[in-house]
């Protein structure tokens, strides 16, 4: 008869790769059951976005069939449990995510949208918060151009808005709380508390994730929202093009200011290069190449992908209908290799906070 | 005999297109010489930039043949004298042009920066001054990273900043005083005070034209810059993607508001579409078609033309020469097309207030 203690002791022998410690000592493992010629178990991984579910099922597998016995039956059952960033303020959210850039245009909603709808479709709870003040692009790339969240009273007595549900997300824009056609000339103290209200006075639930859509620059909202939340990290958005570099520095120097020091999560290239239908082979790259990956380099932090000029990326916002809704296009496997190294990158900071 | 009064005469059959009055009634004939067997005189337009130049002589010279004689020589010289717009407080700069965008990088620096390369080719004095303070282009798009400008002492003992000029053009931007690797986290009243620096304490001289490359968006700097300083106009730049657009309508809107009340020059519609070099006669409409030309329409403002995409142009600003030095660039062109269509429309604007 297997004992649970040697199945641990089998298990002790699996490494998580991004925090470098075992299984078991991570707590990793729950649920150990056994039967008569079969063991079950479950793996707690870090994130549903795990990019390397696969790699630990079949070392779990092969210690078992190593220390145990090649004949048993096993049961894996590969879920996961988001670690949170320490987190006081805004307690039922894990991990908040800014997704900022330097320059303005070069599709930081767009990857925003995506990313999020990458880790709500690998099952983790996810929301969007668009905290593009002066131009809030969530209502027509989710196609609720119009829409007006519903607010709710909590169990103390407070007003809390409530997120728009959309494709498994959570949506919030602020946005959705002005006309479309006015313009918001708010000077910087009313900007940084019309932000604040879309994160606290929001009944955002239990969230894994909340991506939030950044306006470009180095101004007043971000400086509120990292000095003000916990942020678990940031994901920078940049083309190419040289003057774009030369903006994103900035905003990552920013968020490496005292008293600011919101870890890079990486620098995702968007716009990389444009490929016309009728020469498949040929990749223009109309806004330089590789600007992105040598700026990460250079600076040290994860390159985590790039996504090319895509007709398709840009009317699929403006239909509301996000790219990374259709299961089938490769744009989308390149956003969700970009969750998986986000989710990657934040379990390993959970971890050694 | 020709006398004077007969010159005056014929030439009052001359209309000005865009001013819809005689160019005796608008004071545009001056230093006329009446010679044996020859007649001249100075055409003096509203701007040197005027795209109805060889027009308005053509006219002139059929004046003279139809109410004077056909036997006369007739010697023209072309010159303009910029109008003002109504402007006490920066008297030496006769029109601020706001080169605006709703969202950011649709090319609005590209915009500036060879709108003004335009307007100084066609013989107008015009100076360039970089406002976008969170992200600013001209450094680079100059060739003049790491300058530094010198300060100069006035008449009247005050220190002004002198600006660098090159290529024609007199260049400021917040880019000079920073270092380009630090970011400008700077809340509002910050940013709002550099911002007044550059316009006040900056030793501009005479200038015909002063083209300002706002930040992008509807913040604290708008509004300042509205409020406090005499504007001609703004152009706006937008890409034809339905967020841009949706951005663009905001921008339009806050200098329509009441206390601000800046005339929109026009649109320019900039990354029309991409054009690969082996497939010349395609044309790949990435951002959708036409989506500044209709939002003109609908807004009842001027439609000032189209960019497209172009890695030449992408690249030119990246290396420190903007495209519209190379005169034999087709996109050069467009930008020429686009000055001229500008400074009509200040004409009319300084001619009717």
């Amino acid at each position: 008869m297997i004992t649970k203690q040697q199945i641990l002791d089998a298990l002790s022998h699996v490494e998580e790769p991004d925090l470098k410690k075992d299984l078991v000592t991570l707590n990793m493992i729950e649920n150990i059951e056994i039967l008569p010629n079969k063991i079950k178990f479950d793996v707690v991984l870090t994130t549903p976005a795990c990019p390397l579910k696969g790699h630990i099922e079949h070392a779990c597998r092969n210690a078992i069939a190593l220390f145990i016995s090649k004949e048993v039956e096993v049961e894996i059952n590969m879920t996961a449990r988001v670690r949170a960033v320490e987190n006081a303020q805004l307690k039922n959210i894990k991990n908040i995510i800014l997704v900022s850039s330097g320059k303005g245009g070069v599709g930081k909603s767009t990857v925003a949208a995506n990313l999020a709808l990458a880790l709500a479709n690998s099952g983790a709870s996810t929301g969007l918060l668009d905290a593009d003040i002066y131009g809030p692009s969530v209502p027509i790339m989710f196609g609720l151009d119009g829409a007006r969240p519903e607010s709710t009273q909590t169990a103390d007595g407070k007003t809390k808005i409530v997120p728009i549900e959309k494709f498994g997300l959570k949506l919030l824009s602020i946005g959705f709380f002005t006309d479309p056609n006015q313009p918001i000339p708010w000077r910087g103290p009313m900007a940084t508390s019309a932000i604040k209200q879309l994160f606290n006075d929001t009944d955002w639930g239990d969230l894994d994730y909340l991506v939030v859509d950044m306006p470009p620059g180095t101004g007043d909202i971000h400086i509120t929202v990292a000095q003000q939340y916990p942020i678990a990290g940031a994901l920078i958005v940049t083309t190419p093009q040289q003057v774009a570099l030369a903006d994103t520095i900035k905003g990552m120097a920013m968020y490496q200011m005292e008293g600011v020091q919101v870890p890079i999560l990486g620098i995702v290239e968007n716009m990389a290069y444009f490929t016309p239908a009728e020469l498949p082979d040929n990749r223009y790259y109309i806004f330089g190449k590789d600007g992105g990956k040598r700026l990460a380099e250079q600076n040290e932090v994860p390159f985590l992908g790039e996504i090319p000029l895509l007709k398709s990326v840009a009317d699929a916002g403006d239909n509301g209908f996000p790219i990374a809704l259709d299961k089938e296009d490769p744009v989308t496997q390149s956003f969700e290799e970009i969750a998986g190294r986000v989710a990657q990158e934040l379990s390993i900071l959970a971890a050694t906070v």
